[in-house]
């Protein structure tokens, strides 16, 4: 029956990334070989390469997989009738890929893809890919919050985006390299204090 | 006379970790060799075993060498009677960065040590601790804004370091991956119009 067949491949790719995945964020990307992936997935050496022939299109097929994940999480809070006050939007964002950061986790692998995606075409395409959706969802947003009269009329939707954008890899990164201070909920707070800086100079200021 | 010898030293460290860096850049860490090192300084095998042991050891010396551009550049705003609008701090920060993001430029390796720092303990040492300081410097920021009255006086300055500190890597990730439109002014403008953003419902709004 060509549907359990379907199906049965399915799982089987999704075994082999799994452990793909693991494997990665313990020992890193350059130090994973694959034989260590055909032991953590309990698969034949010949198993594996029916579906990935190289680490290389393991970690392009776990970024492409993080795609609908993402965009799921984002399309649900661009689905709301009102958007949500910016800084509540960010921590949702920002609670979904904490979420994935655990030990084996796929955020955690985050950095790898970023430094691989520089020199190899076919995770540059899938890890920019995946940057270039965020981003230009954060596009829409902030056409939305300038169209709800919660930007200035005049912004370049684009260029807040590039802003918004930045804030979760940055955070990644604080979280991997400085430890879990860098939460959610401080985030939040400290967006939240930010968008309400006054930026005007203080009157009666002698400069 | 051991002060000329110094500055020879100093002099041909620094022409080693210059090529080491080229190297990187243009081939990544891993698939750059010593050999390619040799290479590019000019200088013998012997020569750079005298200075450096390991591509490991290379670069965590370029990062702790950015570590005094980073601060210099830092310490410059914090210095001022009044501090700058902080779209304009963020501004200069950004600058100081992309300048150093040509082709050969050590911002380039940037992902590259950071992707390293996860699993050397080294490397983590380095770029750990210059990522701690730029926000420790921000946290420093904050604290005169707020103090300036320019943000809400009960906010955590360490919060909003978190949030500020994100935006340098997230620009870089998004410039390397997505091309150069990820610019200064572009992040500029961007962080002008969320810091102008209004996060207070509508009034007379239905929900």
């Amino acid at each position: 029956m060509p549907r359990v067949t379907e199906e049965h491949r399915e799982r089987r790719r999704r075994q082999i990334l799994d452990a793909a995945r693991s494997c990665f964020a313990r020992k890193g990307f350059h130090e994973t070989s694959l034989q260590d992936i055909f032991k953590e997935s309990g698969l034949s050496a010949g198993a594996v390469y029916r579906y990935f022939r190289s680490k290389d299109e393991l970690i392009g097929a776990i970024a492409a997989r993080s795609q609908p994940l993402v965009a799921a999480l984002l399309e649900e809070i661009l689905g709301e009738e009102e958007l949500p006050p910016l800084d509540e939007i960010v921590a949702r964002f920002a609670h979904g890929v904490i979420e994935r950061m655990g030990p084996s986790g796929v955020v955690r692998i985050a950095p790898q893809a970023w430094a691989l995606a520089m020199y190899n075409p076919t995770i540059h395409v899938a890890i920019g890919g995946l940057l270039g959706d965020v981003r230009l969802w954060w596009t829409r947003v902030a056409e939305r919050l300038r169209d709800e009269g919660r930007l200035p009329p005049d912004c370049d939707p684009k260029a807040v985006a590039i802003v918004l954008t930045s804030i979760i890899p940055g955070l990644i990164l604080q979280r991997l390299l400085l430890g879990e201070d860098a939460d959610v909920e401080t985030t939040r707070a400290g967006l939240h204090a930010l968008l309400a800086v006054d930026q005007r100079p203080v009157e009666g200021s002698a400069l």
